[in-house]
């Protein structure tokens, strides 16, 4: 008997008819003899549909109160979730994140878990129920309702199954696992079998969107094997778990892509010591994410300082870097939205000298021009232009013969998104 | 500075600009130096909408999940009103009822409170706050979510009002109090200024719907003032409370009428000690609500029991009925849904001999003919047919000078309901 986590996203229930598949779906597991846990997310738009609610109230609603508005979604959910289980004839108890005893800091709207106290989910287990559990959502100590932002529900089913000792955390997502790239930009990607959680990091970190990083890291600092798998069939997916010899032995494991950042860059910064922690200190105090950061060599006592932060941190970006370079002088900053990256990651990188030079080289020849570069111990990662993403991923994804075994590996189907 | 807690039903936050409204008048009360609680229920008709998603996926949802489900409409009320009073610059917190410490029994769908812990409440209205609180739901002490059935957020802020010793629990409705009948039935019904618990007690059961019978009870057994009255204007509303000796001393309160009951009747049953237990031991298995009984005087050995039962109960009674009959030889069963129950509610009957007379006397001279007649000490209740209760309710009215005050105390407007 094995126990499984097994968490759907708000398309997989978007409807009744999904919710009664899914309900189908966790029945199937627990006729196979395991125990079974689900963590779902909120119904299709309904997460939408609350924002709107808010919004037509307040411009910046108390984000207390947005938790307490947006946790309704996934509470709606459970409810139904397990009223199909019930009507199927089997027994299913639903649990808010509260009650499954995810306990959160006070950071709301994108609280953190900290414990997971799961003696009343394994209760419920031990007297033969489905167990469904509210995703993106936790209680702090002082019992405020918090939710855990973007993609919180992969960390809740994360956190549930290291709470809970579970065998696996099966992700059910629209296609059959992570691949070696977006499929809708390099038709050739195949499906990777298994990854270990370092390049998975790195993977979701530079575009891969089938996994969110938090769950991931969670996973890794409590060694849960993570099954991203298809909600459409019953083919196995992509098993996320420690690196082990049994590991299949790329060299690289992937292409990723990401257009969602943009490149600001600052000219002419008076160049002593302490600018740079100034120019940065700002953008944190402005609670801006910076990704890259590239400072020019010295010319004439100034230097350019560009550097990557997502599109949806422009606005507060361009706020403090106009403050920043009235303060100091600078003499200008532009921001260039129509940048794209390109990064390659892969364990074998870090015994296998020259993979930078072939990323490099192959990129030169089909006429991309690098921006920027930064890299990891297994991760090389390159800012183009927006419109070379597609060339740079399919130039690479060849030159580093992802192709090829996808090819061999014929089984491994067409799937519609990465 | 008093304590004032506020009940907002579902139509007075049915958009956002009722639940700005209510926000707006929470803050006056706020800036007339009170502490207030807000108890809401859910906008409109989220409840509605949430039984049809439910029946959808069930005609029969394990009552556990309805509540986990229902709970949700309330929740998404007390943030957008936070919300609310928050971006008209005032202070809220909004509460589950979870958060706000009410303790109810596990009875699902229907539960009762047991407790009110309200610290939480009380921290909060220190520390300046607007405090609002989610109408119509519990925790049980094994933190199960319950809901409190109908009329039950009127319960939640008398429960709330008890357990903060509030100076007054306000409950704002579409009409302006209580009334002397339903205006919509006599148009010279007037406003009641005050009534005993006792009354209201028997109004609300007999069919005043302006205020559910399980939170007058609470309010009497709790001594928490009541205060009835519009939320479209300012104007003084009914005040319920104990009685006493500044009361005003009407014989009769007001009249009441309820077509809500049906009447079923068991013919020819054998006339033997033990019948009537069999028969009312039966309903009560089958969970049938039985207001008026009649037992005919036995002819031949046999008798005629005739019962009126909310029509909600109806098929549930029909079927308990019918196995009784097989069971005891009876010889036929019937329903008649056509009848209506007239009430004469007053305080002042348990000292004035005649009332009953007087009743049946009018109702007599209307040509409306007595079907059943049921009476307490401050109560008397006749069942008619449905089509004389208009008739009826404007004889007894007038019959007891209810008109000629209405007359006297012209300032009490017309309203649209009772």
């Amino acid at each position: 008997m094995a126990l499984v986590v097994q968490k759907y996203g708000g398309s997989s229930v978007g409807s009744t008819d999904r919710l009664m598949a899914v309900a189908r779906r966790l029945i199937r597991a627990k006729e196979r003899g395991d125990q079974v846990v689900a963590v779902v997310s909120a119904m299709g738009d309904v997460t939408d549909e609350l924002l709107d609610k808010a919004r037509a109230i307040s411009a910046d609603p108390p984000e207390r109160e947005m938790d307490m508005l947006l946790a309704t979604g996934e509470q709606v959910t459970i409810a139904l979730l397990a009223m199909a289980i019930d009507t199927l004839g089997h027994q299913a108890i639903s649990f808010t994140g509260a009650q499954a005893g995810i306990v959160s800091d006070a950071v709301h709207t994108k609280a953190r878990i900290q414990e997971v106290r799961a003696d009343r989910m394994m209760e419920a287990l031990d007297a033969g129920r489905i167990v469904i559990v509210a995703g993106f959502q936790g209680l702090t100590p002082d019992g405020e309702i918090t939710t855990l932002g973007r993609g919180g529900s992969d960390t809740t089913a994360v956190a549930v199954a290291a709470g809970l000792g579970a065998d696996v955390c099966e992700i059910y997502t629209d296609v059959d696992g992570v691949f070696t790239a977006d499929p809708r930009v390099e038709p050739l990607a195949r499906k990777i079998d298994t990854i270990s959680y370092e390049e998975m990091l790195e993977m979701a970190a530079t575009g891969a969107r089938v996994l969110q990083l938090r769950s991931v890291e969670f996973a890794r600092n409590h060694n849960v094997v993570i099954h991203v798998r298809s909600s459409f069939n019953d083919r196995e997916g992509t098993i996320v778990k420690e690196a082990d010899e049994t590991m299949e032995q790329a060299i690289i494991s992937g292409v990723t892509h990401d257009t969602s950042e943009a490149k600001v860059t600052v000219r002419d910064v008076p160049d002593r010591p302490g600018v740079a922690a100034e120019v940065f200190g700002r953008l944190a105090d402005a609670n801006v994410n910076v990704d890259m950061i590239i400072q020019n060599v010295s010319e004439a006592g100034t230097t350019d300082i560009s550097f990557t932060t997502p599109k949806d941190d422009l606005v507060r970006a361009i706020k403090a870097v106009g403050e920043v370079v009235a303060d100091l002088g600078a003499r200008e900053w532009s921001v260039d939205e129509s940048i794209a990256k390109v990064s390659l990651v892969g364990a074998g990188m870090k015994t296998h000298p020259g993979v930078a030079a072939l990323m490099f080289r192959s990129l030169a020849d089909a006429g991309v021009n690098l921006d920027m570069i930064s890299t990891s111990a297994i991760r090389i990662s390159c800012v183009i232009a927006a419109d070379q993403v597609d060339t740079a991923v399919r130039t690479l994804h060849k030159a580093f013969g992802l192709d090829e075994r996808s090819v061999i590996a014929e089984t491994a189907p067409a799937a519609p998104g990465a």
